[in-house]
């Protein structure tokens, strides 16, 4: 988590001035998708579990700001409750796959009906990994949150199986990357694919039919040693090219963080515990507080390095990197 | 502001030892004007707010200190009251753009008037950006300083207003780099421009006519991700060259930081919070005495280099760059 | 101590998805002898000094875990109880060169009788070093603890004695090179050097037939300024080649430390202070503990870098060092 | 000063096993003397004011050790009383030039006479830098100590002078390299030119006759920005070749600090703050307890690395600079 932070700190930008910056216009699109700012909500789990304005609390804040939000398949509440707070979106599903696929499939559905337009598909956690800051946080649930996906809904596999001297997880991680033809096989919706940190993988998923990838090292929790998503950017961006979309999220907090993932290629970034902390403070106006309070900071940036629109955020937007 | 400070932290000067230093001149010019030192007073708004000596208890102790000062179009006195304080000079007045130009006009025309020998120009101003600092500072104004240039006189935009999905500031922000042509119009008193940090804005304030370019990087206040105003220094003396003179500001304190500057090619150096620490502590005396401080550490720095003169602090007292 | 530490950190792993990595095998082999592990215990003084369950639960938690496990010629038990303890092994001997070499003689001997299948030759302690950390830690033991292999068994020199303007060492520390020649005189197992940290003393044990040898800074306790095992590793491995098997000491505490030394190239990795801190906290349950923790972390990074056995762990597993 | 300790943190060393480390000879010679160890006592001044055993406890403890020791001129004892305490020396005498070159000639003659057997010339305080450490640590004289070696004896300049517009010091700081040629002219003593950082003025000094060089920042207390004296110590080494002895102080605190230095070609290193606080603790018995430490450091440290003497600590004995 350290090293997502380190790397934005590491970056500088370029200044421009005396730019007419008189008019400024954040808008861009993901996936063809309008959208009023190159940044989105990532999905994370439970937001009831923190604030009873739970995922709907989210959805309405993003929508009524005309920015993108993905919904976890381990929501708190269901994927069609969320899509009736907020019905105009744009929303994303992000899916964990399912013990059985079948399982997988009636999620993929439920949220084609509900009008999500793609599938994200969380590629990172085949295991979850130990978490010690969160142990050492005292970090607890009183008691394991409701699934409003379905009480049978479950999430990454917990951890190993001794089968003699070697160990077996759930065998949904037997799945391979033939899971996303699979899954093009039931939905019409774009895949993404979230949790690719090497050109190699974004290649694969490209390959496998994935419209977006996004380069994430799941907040830091779980890779041990995994590099800060923002130090693996540009080697995905030059494998990938134009045959995709890249995001990458870990570590956005200001304006400057968005300008410099979009100056390194990425066409929008994710927010993921900005977004848990103002839900945690104020619930949906949290949430709108954290959207506004980062829309004015990318504002400013945009105005200070003489960019005028999103298109024009590309590499001579950064200077070099700190200390060499 | 961190930067600013590392980066003086990372250079490295040269001894050089059993040179005759029983003389020591600190003398120097900018723009043709005698100096008795290569640092100058950066302008600060509203110096009434933190000592009732305001800019008048500066500018008197600049001046018997034979050391330049800039003063900011947000000043508590009047240009005017300010001039009358410390009549020999030498003061520079620094403009904030106004939303109509023919206020500029008249700030820079009362400028002329009163003896001002340049008008600084800040450029890195087209928003007031985030200040985090003065947040969790607690700074506040018991109430808004008045102005002694006008009451309606004006800072930089304050804000973005929404036009439908993109943002707008206020008009001034529109004028591009022929406002520099149109300040030239209205005055013979030379344009120095203050808040470029690259090689292309510096030369874009050339080809318009400045006289001199300040690196800054607004005491880092402004762009978050800028580099240290130290660090961007080098690049813009490179393009600049002996067309104008290139001041520094951002993270002086010190005779080495001084003679660092001077060894990448600054002429003279700006000081502003150490001048405001001096002018809370003790008003016109602690202004001196910040003046009278840095002159002496500037001397020890300049007999421990062996330099006996301004013009002797080239490149060729800085060593390497610490660890690498 | 903390070099080692920083070494791991300084290093990035490149993750890989969606990999079938529902069954993953950490089984290997050490000097031919099957391993349900690529770590094993590392040699260490005094078990019985913080634990009544002394080398005896240490070595029952190693051999139930399937985890080989060296034990120290300054164990609290005698090498033969600790053999009776888990007589299945695996096991090895380490030895500290006694002043005669009759001694060390005896003590190879009755390891060999006693199913120790290989010798581990400390070398990097021709004398004790001054331990600042343990002397402001406090360390003292109340009684010199009973020393298991006979009360005339010795460690290393514990220093210097003055010979007019020099000084001497016990004369064992006159040994060279040569010892392992007299050592292989005497037995058949397999010698293992550890302390080893430079290209030429590795080649230089292979010359003399040791069959592996263990890169360690002796836990950071002997030279100062010596380097982090973790940076000797790659000079040592690519010295060796595949005459001998590469081990390392030092800073192993996660999953991802054993990967990243298993990626630069060591066969296997011994853990030293943690295996102390799990018997100084639960005994024999313990270390069990500590052993199996560490086991699940392994087994998370391997699912996460998408290996499914240690064969698998080459270099393609590392990513750049961070900050370069 | 913090630089100094940095630099030897950077460095590595190779350590070298199963070498016969049995007989350790750490006797060397500073210009043709012999000593028992590569280290030396600095000049410092007023041993007086922080125990009374004076500069007589630090030449006792020295000479008991074998051990060069140099004085300051502005010692709490007279250079005769030093000479008395302990007759077989070796010793040498610091020299702070004096404002009329006649009290410098009688300074060098006593000295002379008193069976010093160098002169070190300290060419680095032309005048007394600011020193906030000083000043943030309350340090400060009850009384200025009287000085041993005659009332009127003056140390550095303390300040400038204000005439007009530039600055003056006190004369001597007219001086110049010629003075090295004034001194030859006094005295057949060998002169020692102390606060060299670069090539440039290493080769100056040898030109004017000096046998040797420190290579010091003044323990980081005058120039700011100067570099550490390990890192400035290369490139005197390359400059000077063998026509002078290159010498180092500045953070000089363990065996390791000792080795590196000599492995970076500097035939002995000086210790100023150690000693001073060995004093302070315990008057004579204090500095030999520092010096007894250090050569117990040294030993183990040269045990480690595998020489037995120091002409074998050459640059071999050095591995990579950290983190490059």
């Amino acid at each position: 988590m350290r090293a997502n932070h380190e790397a934005f700190t590491r970056r500088t930008l370029r200044s421009r001035v005396l730019v007419d910056v008189s008019h400024i216009d954040p808008t861009t699109t993901v996936l063809s998708t309008p959208v009023n700012a190159p940044f989105f909500v990532c999905p994370t789990a439970y937001h009831g579990s923190i604030h009873p304005d739970a995922e709907m609390g989210t959805a309405r804040a993003a929508s009524a700001a005309g920015v993108l939000a993905a919904f976890s398949t381990l929501s708190t509440a269901s994927l069609e409750q969320i899509a009736a707070a907020a019905p105009a979106g744009p929303r994303w599903f992000q899916l964990y796959l399912q013990p059985e696929f079948s399982a997988s499939q009636r999620l993929v559905e439920r949220a084609e009906k509900s009008g999500y337009s793609a599938i994200v598909l969380t590629v990172d956690l085949p295991v979850l990994a130990n978490r010690d800051r969160q142990a050492h946080g005292g970090f607890a649930l009183a008691a394991w949150p409701p699934l409003g996906n379905g009480a049978d809904i479950v999430g990454p596999p917990r951890g190993f199986e001794t089968r003699g001297r070697t160990f077996t997880l759930r065998p949904d991680a037997e799945s391979g990357w033939k899971i996303l033809d699979q899954l093009r096989g039931v939905t019409d919706l774009p895949l993404v694919v979230k949790g690719v940190l090497t050109a190699d993988d974004a290649l694969a998923a490209i390959e496998h039919g994935a419209r977006a990838v996004i380069v994430s090292n799941h907040g830091g929790r779980q890779l041990d040693g995994a590099p800060a998503s923002l130090d693996a950017l540009p080697e995905v961006v030059a494998a990938v090219g134009t045959r995709a979309e890249v995001y990458l999220d870990g570590g956005v907090r200001r304006g400057s963080d968005v300008v410099m993932a979009l100056g390194l290629g990425a066409r929008a970034v994710g927010l993921g515990r900005p977004i848990l902390w103002g839900l945690g403070a104020g619930g949906e106006r949290g949430v709108a507080r954290v959207l506004s309070l980062l829309m004015v900071d990318l504002l400013t940036t945009m105005a200070l390095t003489g960019r005028r629109s999103i298109s024009e955020l590309d590499s001579t937007v950064l200077g070099p990197v700190r200390g060499t």
